[in-house]
């Protein structure tokens, strides 16, 4: 493998390492995939530790060998090199350029991880992943509601703006698309939630847009 | 109340709010505090719903009236304001300027909201702010051991760099500071984390530094 390569450490199954291929598809970046199986341990290895301290996919080695963690730091990295880097496709501008809109894009992108991933995600993991949903009905009761609420946030903010990236599709929209078109398969009807449903169609008709199992 | 003053609307014990005040001081950014008690509902009534949907403090009014969410979202924001905009302090750098540095910055803001603040502020928020380890002991037992993990991903970066803003105190340290340096009231014993300990002085030895009490 040449070094000059990314390489993803990634569960091909996880929204999070999904976000990362998203957007290296969409700028036009060439990777090579190492799957890690989270639930044989593999992320729990001295040898993946000592890439990503936390235990945590996905992973992104950049061609210089920085290992970067935390799914929506690597989208944003990858959305502001596009803009310097003349080898990334220049087509796609993923990230806004004024600081407002930029922290705008930034506040989803927390939103995502602190009140929709651990809820949606969650509930996905126990039911799609690990298949078990008496071992965690308790906890998939409690998370309910809470994923219920971020998905009304969501609905509500479409009501008066198309995206999440401050009005034009980027990394805030390929970071609550990752689990919000697969919350199906965490107990979550989509149904109720007309503009999300309108917003995910718009996400894949996206150029170069790339599914979660593709 | 001039109509160009930041305002916050706040908790003032909650380590999330105490990030937005601290940068403020550092910046030197004069600021209104809007006292919310989350616990009082005033958090979720329509008043505070139309400014901020989600329900959550702290809420930055942006002098020309835009509301502004996240507390990490927050730290960027003025962060990035603060290298562009004369009338706040230059001297004090809170955000590196190379896209590796800032992807790594960001990296420790998500790590800060995923895998440190679910549980070491909350189980801060059950002992020190409701002040009820009875009803919530269950809890408090199952996120003991993943803030512990936490602390230890921490203890170990601090073992080969002295900050977590890419090398200088930045906007990284502010938001680990947050919740870390009151992890005592969640129970955590910090004596077992000493570079932890040093970290938490030479944060404490920036200038302008204030207090989560002050």
């Amino acid at each position: 493998m040449p070094e000059n390569t990314y390489q993803l450490y990634e569960m091909a199954d996880s929204g999070n390492c999904y976000k990362v291929r998203l957007i290296l598809n969409q700028l036009n970046i060439a990777y090579e995939r190492r799957p890690i199986n989270i639930l044989n341990g593999e992320s729990r290895t001295p040898e993946f530790l000592e890439l990503n301290p936390n235990g945590r996919t996905p992973l992104l080695i950049l061609p210089d060998g920085t290992p970067l963690a935390e799914s929506n730091a690597i989208l944003f990295y990858l959305a502001e090199l596009s803009a310097s880097d003349q080898q990334i496709n220049h087509s796609a501008n993923l990230v806004p350029e004024t600081p407002l809109a930029r922290a705008q894009t930034m506040q989803w992108l927390f939103f995502e991880q602190y009140s929709h991933e651990p809820f949606i995600a969650t509930n996905r993991f126990y039911l799609h992943i690990l298949k078990d949903p008496d071992q965690f009905e308790a906890q998939i009761a409690a998370n309910q509601p809470k994923g219920c609420a971020a998905l009304g946030v969501m609905e509500n903010h479409l009501g008066h703006a198309p995206f999440f990236s401050a009005g034009a599709y980027g990394i805030a929209d390929i970071a609550l698309y990752a689990y919000t078109h697969v919350a199906h398969q965490g107990g979550y009807d989509l149904s109720a939630y007309p503009n999300i449903g309108m917003w995910m169609e718009s996400v894949q008709n996206q150029p170069h847009h790339v599914g979660i199992g593709e």
